[in-house]
């Protein structure tokens, strides 16, 4: 349920006037916002009310779940969910074995009993409650804190609520900022915690397209995995046991098997990372000019080390796959940003819009504050760049896994000197499970040569800084001096490697619960390196907190500003993405992705088996190549997806048999793209038309989109969607998972 | 004018009917032909009389003009004409020099005693007369003229035609057969030899893309350059000299300075060369399974030897820029026919027409004449092409420069021993002044390193060859045998080189009008190796000839049959694209590329400016960005080039300012599609509007297009042209060529 209190203060925040047409699709907005926005509902098409969708425990959005840094909806009362093949790939990869590998086969359980488990880790998480906790977090903060006692301060209010939700243990709660800090909200969810694998298409369709194809469109992959929650017999959530039910969720998402057509209204709802739309225009600059080219190259250097390193071993390579796939989408992702910044001058319109603040700040003396806080901000940022800049390097030296686990570790008995509850977050005692699981992974990611590669070279980048902006403790630390050649440093990082036990698995996890002075009294180089380092690293760490409480201060003030500014203007506000529950309302359309190039908003089967090569990452399955020469599209075929009578004639003349229409589909709709404003974390999100149907799933984004974590242009910024209609042709015409229909809810 | 005979001819094989819609935009119309189009013209929106536009004296056809393998248009009453910039790329190579690289700068002339000689070669063709000729080509060929000699008797009427007609030194005449060899049509064309150069813009703009953008959409290049014709004082065609005259043209066009909006209908004339629209399904499948693959593997070995031997010498590198420009021309054009073939099947679309013409030719016992010519074609094809593939590699292994220019000179001793009018054409009089040109050419076009290079990989391929495949004559000319090492066969090779005296110029032309004893006495290795080979390829001409003959007596039977079955239908059929004036209509129009991708028919000096590296091809120059940057667009903004009211809403759900409008322009027009029919050769085609007022050049096709020598597919076939917007504004706004427009005839 959604507390009182919470509704007074967004009514505060919102005004109350009908959106401006400019701001079109934008919008991540927090459910309890979409009241204020029944006219762009009207306006896209969405027929449900808006203060249906507004409620969490209302149909649809009680139908939606969180799942690791995905989303996902369950669509049956027996706790079936869908979500992305990418969001699932954990818990496949968990059950396949050289012999039977389930990735490349896919997975379809014959009946319940034939589900398999997901995985320790994996979890489905039932959002059920949203407080507003901000007079909880601010409320008792004397005046004069400021820099890191406020921080600190913050954090230890933050603690004591999780700490107070979570006295029941099938619930996770979170305390997160929202407009940077000016609002705090828990959320409370239910943590369903055995959770199974029900059918997965083979990776060959699940991930078409592969790491080419990732934020790119046309777009042609079946990104999308089921799979079931269950709990223990009472009902409540357990770990895995064969004795477990399927969890029965309050609702579950209507299926609509007609999908969409152009212009048809959409919803969205997930949970997107983060964005960062209410940032200066300085901000974009500082990233253009310099967060990101250095980013970039250092992405580019782990790349190259890797597989000049691992070429030719592919036992390595496996073990490294997951951390070069994630790199590649990092590194893409900064290469949009990169071409995007060319084609839109957002710099220009962060500044001219920043323009219209200060403008209208000086209208009145009673907004004067508003003003001093936008230069407070602004100055503050300047230090603020200036001591990423100075950490940037020094950070990237310790992410060797080694020395990096070395750290967290010793860290950890630090902080275990503390009561639970005063120890930093992320080394409490509901942490450890994680922590211990992290340590043992490693184990499959990484090997001391590669290790021992990248260490160097980052390294090499820390060491070409100037003497001034190195760090003693880390020179000393490994030994080095002005006159240390690359060789002596070759054979010192070698030695380290040489001599560590940590590269055990056993050996790592033992130090769990370790005492600060066995910790002291290692002889192992890495345990050495961290012990030396802590003091260095403790007090980095303070001047970035104390960074943060000065942002955590004026932040908030500057968007107060801009949401007084907005909502004289009529227009509500949503908050930055934060990992929370949001739902976006769309249309069906397509963009202009270059000069005379305009992509439409739906791809097809038949663009599907144009891309098979047959040489991966662009293999279709023979038995999807067999059903498309059969023409066996089922009940899923589509011939045009445009408007009637309109789009057959406006580039084509006439609809003569071989005029040319862009809409045509002519077999089955396989992705299609919307104007939703989607980010990381919203994959997996069900796409629901205006009724709150499932008529797809989020999975990505267009490339040129990627700049809408820092500015949303609606004119090209499209959100791609798995198509409900390829998913359940997969199902009905090509995997025999027809019967999986049987227990979901139908909609022609 | 047009002679009545013709008249006659076309009618019959016409029928009367209106063409069916499914035939679209295709066809490269006769020009007298158009008479029975005019609902064509009425559809697609040409607002001039079909009959008018059908007439050779009239407008707009009277100002159309041939330029080498180009088409041209006269623009003033002074002789000015416009082509492409690629088609007029010789005559500003002519002028440049190191020190004034007019390429690189473009060229303007200040005024008429400027404008710079095009060279030697250069002439403007206007057609003036075009006549059936069929009746003095055929009509005294006894029946049972079969194969070699019936292609003789062929030749040998055509040469007579030719010989007759140009009694008149101004004239160029040409007979060429039309449906393969059922009609033959004489074409007179005057014959302008002064050609100046007046404008050419800079190349960074002219070839804005280079072989990158080649074939592809979105375009950006302003590929246009002015020339004048010049005749002498009396008015006819004379070689350059400072006292010529502006040749003053029947005609010209008038230019329309508002360009067309989506749907317009356009018209394009000129010259296509050549295209297999009629060839059968089993053509299609020997090219697309043997003959593309071989000559594809030909040129990529072309293509690496060149650069391999050429790497790092720049001179070197010039001299084959050229070829390695045509070569990566072509195999561009063979990869985009083998892509095209995979997107559309065109021997089975084929086959189907056949069974289609089978089932028709079997209705009546009358048309069995036209099912023999089916089958009797059918058959002699398996001959036509084992002969085509027996010859390929020995033909390829004759194609070293100097071999083949041996085998010329040889050739023409041995010709020069006939009457002129007996000598096979390419060796008669009328033909020594290109063939010393060529000579001369070569040495800007050749180095002996590279030539000997290509040799070798040629003659790799022949030996490769089974024992039998392979030719005596060329095997005991270079002394090789079965035991001959690769060793051994570079030192033969080599030694060529070294001993031969025709890597000199004047050597190389001192060798015309030498005899054939003076030949079969020379120790040049080269001309020794021509004279022994001679017998031989002699023999070899004599099948393909025999070959030609057998062909050129069953196609147009063939033909014959197409077109009983389409006047049947009441389709009309132009013939295949042969290097004489044809007309196309068509309209403005975009089309699907791929799946989710369609491409609109604009593009925009917003685009051109985006595509700016400063690397290139991808250069805009700077007077063109400053001119963007301060929107100095003259009158030639546009801002959206939709059908008004529905572009802007069809995709965008209303004209908000933030909408995406697919036929945005926002600038100024730079290239467009229309749905014409072009091939190579309407290079430098007018487009003109409905009232045959210019309003841009025809230059290049689309990737997806490229299929269309083969096949016209109506959905996807598109020609893109320079937009006369675009030219009139880099006349008026960035180059001052402004005062040209003075001489023209604008229409706003």
């Amino acid at each position: 349920m959604i507390k009182k209190n919470m509704i007074t203060t967004s009514l505060a925040l919102m005004g109350v006037v009908a959106v401006g047409s400019a701001h079109a699709d934008e919008g991540q907005w927090q459910p309890h916002q979409l009241k204020q926005l029944q006219s762009e509902f009207d306006r896209v098409g969405i027929e449900l009310p808006a203060s249906q969708v507004a409620d969490l425990n209302q149909y649809p959005l009680n139908a939606v779940v969180g799942l690791g840094y995905c989303s996902a909806s369950f669509v049956s009362p027996k706790g079936l969910a869908v979500t992305n093949h990418h969001c699932a790939y954990g818990a496949i990869q968990n059950n396949s074995t050289p012999e039977n590998n389930l990735i490349e086969k896919g997975f379809l359980a014959a009946d319940l009993s034939k589900e398999l488990p997901a995985g320790p880790q994996e979890r489905l998480y039932v959002t059920e409650q949203v407080d507003d906790v901000t007079e909880r977090v601010l409320g008792n903060l004397p005046a004069e804190l400021h820099g890191k006692a406020r921080y600190e301060a913050i954090q230890a209010n933050r603690k004591a609520l999780i700490s107070e939700c979570e006295s029941d243990p099938n619930y996770r709660c979170t305390v997160r900022d929202f407009h940077h800090g000016l609002e705090y909200f828990m959320i409370k969810q239910l943590m369903i915690k055995d959770v199974r694998l029900v059918y997965a298409p083979a990776e060959a369709l699940g991930n078409f397209g592969g790491d080419i194809d990732n934020f790119e469109y046309p777009r042609h992959t079946a990104d999308f995995t089921f799979v079931r929650g269950y709990v223990g017999k009472d009902g409540k959530p357990a770990s895995y046991s064969e004795d477990n039910v399927p969890y029965e969720p309050v609702s579950f998402l209507k299926v609509n098997t007609s999908g969409v057509s152009l212009g048809d209204g959409v919803l969205v709802a997930g949970y997107p990372g983060r964005t960062s739309r209410y940032k200066l225009a300085d901000e974009v600059n500082y990233s253009a000019s310099w967060y990101y080219p250095t980013l970039l190259n250092t992405y580019n250097m782990t790349l190259d080390v890797i597989a000049k390193r691992n070429k030719g071993d592919e036992q390595a390579q496996v073990k490294y796959a997951s951390r070069v796939k994630s790199t590649n989408n990092r590194l893409k992702k900064l290469e949009g940003l990169q071409d995007g910044f060319k084609v839109t001058d957002i710099p220009g319109i962060k500044a001219a819009q920043e323009q219209e603040y200060l403008a209208w700040f000086a209208q009145s003396a009673e907004r004067k504050a508003y003003a001093d806080s936008y230069h407070a901000l602004k100055s503050l940022l300047v230090e603020a760049h200036a001591q990423q800049q100075s950490h940037f390097y020094f950070d990237y030296a310790k992410q060797a896994d080694l020395l990096s686990t070395a750290i967290r570790l010793f860290r950890l008995a630090k902080e275990s000197e503390k009561p639970n509850a005063e120890r930093e977050m992320g080394y409490q005692e509901r942490d450890l499970p994680m922590l211990k699981a992290r340590l043992e992974r490693l184990q499959k990611q990484f090997t001391p040569e590669v290790d021992k590669a990248l260490w160097l070279s980052y390294l090499g980048n820390y060491l070409a800084q100037d003497k001034a902006a190195q760090v003693a403790a880390l020179n000393n630390g490994l030994g080095i001096t002005d006159t240390t050649t690359q060789a002596e440093l070759d054979a010192i990082i070698a030695s380290f490697y040489a001599k560590t036990d940590l590269t055990d698995t056993a050996t790592r996890v033992s130090w769990i619960g370790k005492s600060v002075a066995e910790f002291e009294a290692s002889n192992d180089p890495f345990i050495k390196l961290a012990v030396a380092l802590y003091d260095t690293n403790m007090a980095q760490e303070a001047d970035e907190k104390e960074m943060a409480g000065r942002l955590a201060e004026i932040r908030p003030q500057y968007m107060q500003a801009v949401i007084a500014f907005n909502t004289a203007k009529g227009k509500p506000v949503y908050p930055d993405a934060n990992g929370t529950l949001r739902v976006s309302y769309a249309q069906v359309d397509g963009y202009p992705a270059a000069d005379a190039v305009y992509k439409t908003p739906f791809t097809s089967l038949r663009g599907l088996v144009a891309k098979h090569t047959g040489e991966k990452p662009f293999v279709v399955t023979d038995k999807v190549l067999e059903a498309y020469k059969k023409q066996a599209f089922g009940a899923y075929y589509r011939g045009d997806l445009g408007l009637p009578g309109v789009s057959c004639s406006l580039f084509s003349f006439g609809c003569e048999p071989q005029a040319a229409k862009p809409l045509e589909v002519n077999s089955v709709p396989v992705n299609f793209l919307s104007s939703a404003d989607t980010t990381g974390g919203n994959s997996g999100s069900p796409v629901m038309n205006g009724k709150g149907e499932l008529v797809g799933l989020n999975f990505d984004s267009t490339y040129e989109s990627i700049t809408k974590d820092w500015y949303f242009n609606a004119k090209i910024t499209r959100a791609i969607h798995v198509d409900i209609r390829y998913m359940l042709w997969l199902m009905e015409e090509v995997d025999n998972a027809g019967y999986l229909l049987d227990e979901m809810t139908l909609v022609k």
